[in-house]
């Protein structure tokens, strides 16, 4: 007889979570007590904190605080010693083995210190940011007011009707032209208010060569073309009445060569804006964006580019925070490459210069960083608030989830997206996130896609499946992030192809049951802090299937999400003693006979209880 | 009937030697055409090269170099865009799925980038040091010359007699002062030179307040006690001659509190000494490495103290390296810790202000760190060449060897040293080697003890498994560091009491047999360059055997290192194709039979073959 499959937690957990580290913020010279659990079951008897101070050990004995007959929690003290400490448990085996636990789990080798625990003075992103969801708006495609006809069409417009789909890339897409306008926006709060968002990300408003308005030609003026400066204000206002928050989208990697600042720099060599630039001859050679020459590349070894950019309430980042358009927070374009060129890397520089203006200019400003690779070694906390988390979430959730053959280029590898078991996707995000300060993941923008992305549902091919996934997204730590269209069930097979005009007039292309999903995984963040503040603890890994809880000191959620079909599992006595699963989400119960508790074997499906 | 064991490489393999990367040094704009191999029978119809080049996705097609029934080799472009890069590998499989091999191997999940290869613009550590062998010297307990009755004995001196052992740690150890000195040293070349090593590192020979010296009173002259600077200068003058070289020992982490500056910063809060220490209240109140009043830290932040310590031609750096003293590099004790305290970091700019001063005063001076733990944060290449490889090396190979029941403490940590499957010790060495560049990791310092350890005899309590890991020591990629005194067999239970003096005099204290097993070991890596240059394949991975290939161009060694009678495995196909191994070392051949050929299984043991 093959022994049934039993989701249980590990032996031994810790992470960053309010339930094992104080809440912050921490200062220099703190002791935090931070607490660790070990369930009875596990062969250990004690626990000792590693930490390193100055980069040599220090050790602390975790002490019992409670026991009972299911776990031991144990508390140690870790001094904030430096900035950033990172830290690991010991857990001794009777007898004097012991293996280590990080962030990745348990260890019966000598692992190095990447994965460790960390925690930093550096504080966080706001918590509005975690509260509910942001909502990914690229205006041109949005909504387009009765005012928008008075707006001027960009010289580069090629219009597109609004039903129409956009051009699957190339230069052909760069143009197309659906005349959304900020007032548009203004008109739906109602939608993404329903849907559960809570912040509305807007790619960038500047006047631009092209729809995306990556390209700027101009930091100091919202275009015309999507109301001028003035509709933003009054967005912003009903925005905020609305109690939803705002986040613009700036471009600190290089500007479009059209930009005012470049063609100064482009008519006189000694302007101060020329040297804003890297220039291999002067006017005509320069370093672009993957060579793109109409994308020329910010140099900001120039301390008057920071000063006009980025530093200061004079700069660009400052006079947007500030009223009145009085945005809420700064997502930064190609934040990966900004500053890196060659020999040259003032990444963190720079990074740190814009949150020191955006915290600034308002205490409860927001700053994320776009990283489509390993933002690691960016993310230490002190700069960037956090990424993101295409890393650590999309590729992972993609390489699970991704329909067999499907045709979808892997994010600009020569392949497409591969279709793993659970145990490769649930791998990537542990080890994505062992390298994260928990300050720093727990507020990672998670998403399954973006306008720079296929769609979703074009991915997958599985409504199904979608909706299943986006209770992952709204159940996993840190923000979810939802491209407008998703929840309508909008397709394309790229980022240009998926930028879809909303529908708001074609009730035939409003998926209104995929739209319930969104909204009901949404609106558990509301009434379950536990998805918003709660640790993590894997408890199931299966091909077609994955469970974890998410827990506070008041609340502990089990969420269960499978891609398939699949052969259930019986809950651990340390998860089933606490009673009969409430379902808050999904299509089945979880089946209690004795003292066994049997998970829904159903797939593709989420589902959540209370325990 | 149970499948035998097999010794196989994997799939496919890339690392930083010379059969897969051009050798250095590399400068920004190089074009490096690297290596991959893939074995016939793994499941790859392709491979791509990934790195990251300004921190954004760059990729190279793997072009077919050579193929043939058993393996085909691979060539790809690597851009140096940047100063470090780093790069891992897709591995294509038929029909679109694909693997990663990073340094730590093949992954089929979305790895991170930490364990990526990497390739720097920055050098490495001057080849000499890794041809053939360091030979630690403690010069208190070394040898003591005819001359030595002449020079003063220090006040803080305890006479102990020579045969006498040293207490095993406390206060107490701190100024049992055997009396052996630099000219003792020279007496004994011969030693060294028949034991195989290459390069005598002294721990430090600068006047102090105890026995092992790290408590430096000054900087400027060789401690009369052990025969003053002449004695340098000749000492060095006859290593040169017997075609060694000379290392030295200097303390950036802090100097003893009867250091001169230190006296001057106490005499006077306005001397430019007092800004080389940090001081909670002058004169008395200071910061002390680990607290302690004897060892005050010293503040990196006094460009004064870089100037005369490490910066330029006058400073403590560049005097002892240029003749007549003429030291061929530096160990650089504490190096974890130097710079660092609280809020400030300055580690990797002493690092490279170091650096330069070495590389300056001569061209190929050598620059080691000590770092207990793990120093791969500290290594990327431009700062300390090298570190000693107590996290890579050392710790893995203690717990796979540690005897049974051992009362070592386990280096700090409140245990003793555990004992683990050879799958812990190779995991923990391919983990820790996969964070650093190839430049760097094949010029670590392994080691098997110190002065700070326990005797590795001691450890193990079995000499065999001395003789069988001395073979490991010699034929892991970096370079072989052996504690005087571990080659005739010395004791002790830990730093202090395994600071034996050495038993010149005392034939019973000299195990001959070790002492030609080290040699044996040694011997190796002058007649065979891939030991010192070649590739490292990992091919087995049993609880009580481990066997891998060094490989350049022109020769293959198979190394096979077991700790204890194991069950035996034969070799794969792609091994056993070249014929017969021709054993170089080790108590028993493998034996073939028809195509297979088995491995011995005798154990402790160590095995070499040529393949």
């Amino acid at each position: 007889m093959k022994r049934p499959v039993v989701a249980r937690p590990e032996p031994a957990h810790h992470d960053g979570s309010e339930l094992y580290v104080p809440g912050g913020p921490h200062v220099l010279g703190d002791i935090l007590k931070v607490r660790l659990r070990v369930l009875a079951s596990a062969p250990y008897s004690g626990v000792v904190l590693r930490a390193m101070a100055d980069d040599e050990l220090y050790l602390s004995d975790g002490i019992v605080q409670t026991k009972d007959r299911w776990e031991t929690w144990y508390e140690a003290d870790l001094p904030m010693h430096n900035p950033v400490m990172r830290y690991r448990f010991m857990l001794l085996r009777p007898g004097g083995a012991f293996d280590w636990l990080n962030a990745t789990g348990i260890h019966g080798w000598e692992v190095p210190d990447s994965a460790d625990f960390k925690v930093t003075v550096y504080g966080s992103a706001p918590q509005w940011s975690r509260q509910g969801a942001v909502y990914q708006i690229l205006p041109d495609r949005f909504a387009r007011s009765a005012q928008a006809a008075d707006n001027p069409s960009p010289a580069w417009a090629v219009p597109k009707a609004w039903g129409e789909p956009p051009s699957p890339g190339g230069a052909v897409s760069m143009p197309e032209y659906y005349g959304g306008d900020l007032a548009g926006i203004g008109q739906h709060l109602d939608h993404v208010t329903a849907l559960g968002a809570t912040t509305l990300y807007l790619t960038p408003f500047f006047p631009a060569g092209s729809a995306h308005r990556y390209d700027a030609t101009s930091f100091q003026r919202v275009d015309p073309a999507l109301g001028g400066d003035q509709a933003l204000v009054e967005l912003s206002s009903q925005v905020h009445q609305a109690g939803l928050r705002l986040v613009g989208d700036l471009t600190t990697n290089h500007t479009g060569n059209r930009h005012e600042w470049f063609l100064s720099a482009q008519a006189n060599a000694s302007a101060a804006e020329a040297g804003f630039y890297l220039w291999r001859s002067h006017p005509g050679d320069y370093v672009g964006w993957w060579e793109s020459k109409t994308l020329p590349k910010l140099d900001w070894r120039s301390t008057e580019l920071r000063h006009r950019f980025v530093q200061g309430p004079g700069s660009v980042v400052a006079k947007w925070l500030a009223p009145p358009y009085s945005l809420d927070g700064w997502r930064i374009d190609v934040a990966n490459m900004t500053g890196r060129y060659h020999e040259v890397d003032l990444n963190a520089e720079v990074a740190r210069a814009i949150r020191q203006t955006v915290v600034a200019t308002r205490r409860d400003g927001l700053l994320v960083a776009e990283h489509m690779h390993d933002a690691s070694a960016d993310l230490r906390g002190d700069g960037w608030q956090a990424a993101m988390n295409y890393q650590g979430f999309m590729k992972p959730v993609w390489c699970w989830t991704a329909a067999p053959g499907n045709q979808t280029n892997f994010f600009g590898l020569p392949v497409v997206v591969p279709r793993r078991p659970g145990s490769a996707m649930v791998r990537a995000m542990r080890a994505y996130a062992a390298l994260l300060p928990w300050q720093v993941f727990s507020f990672m923008w998670n998403n399954l896609g973006s306008h720079d992305t296929v769609r979703y549902l074009t991915l997958t091919g599985d409504r199904d499946q979608v909706m299943a996934s986006a209770v992952l997204l709204a159940t996993y730590p840190g923000v979810p992030m939802i491209f407008a269209g998703d929840e309508w069930g909008a397709t394309g097979i790229n980022g240009e192809h998926g930028r879809v005009a909303m529908p708001w007039n074609d009730p035939s292309r409003q998926d209104s049951e995929l739209f319930a999903a969104y909204s009901a995984a949404l609106g558990l963040r509301t009434r379950h802090p536990a998805l918003v503040r709660g640790g993590l603890r894997w408890v199931l890994v299966q091909d077609d299937a994955v469970a974890f809880l998410r827990e506070t000191a008041d609340e502990r959620l089990l969420v269960l999400i499978s891609r398939a079909e699949w052969a259930g599992a019986e809950l651990s006595p340390e998860i089933s003693r606490l009673g009969q699963p409430r379902k808050l989400l999904g299509p089945s119960d979880a089946v209690r006979s004795g003292s066994r508790v049997q998970l829904p074997t159903c797939g593709p499906a989420a589902h959540v209880w209370v325990l």
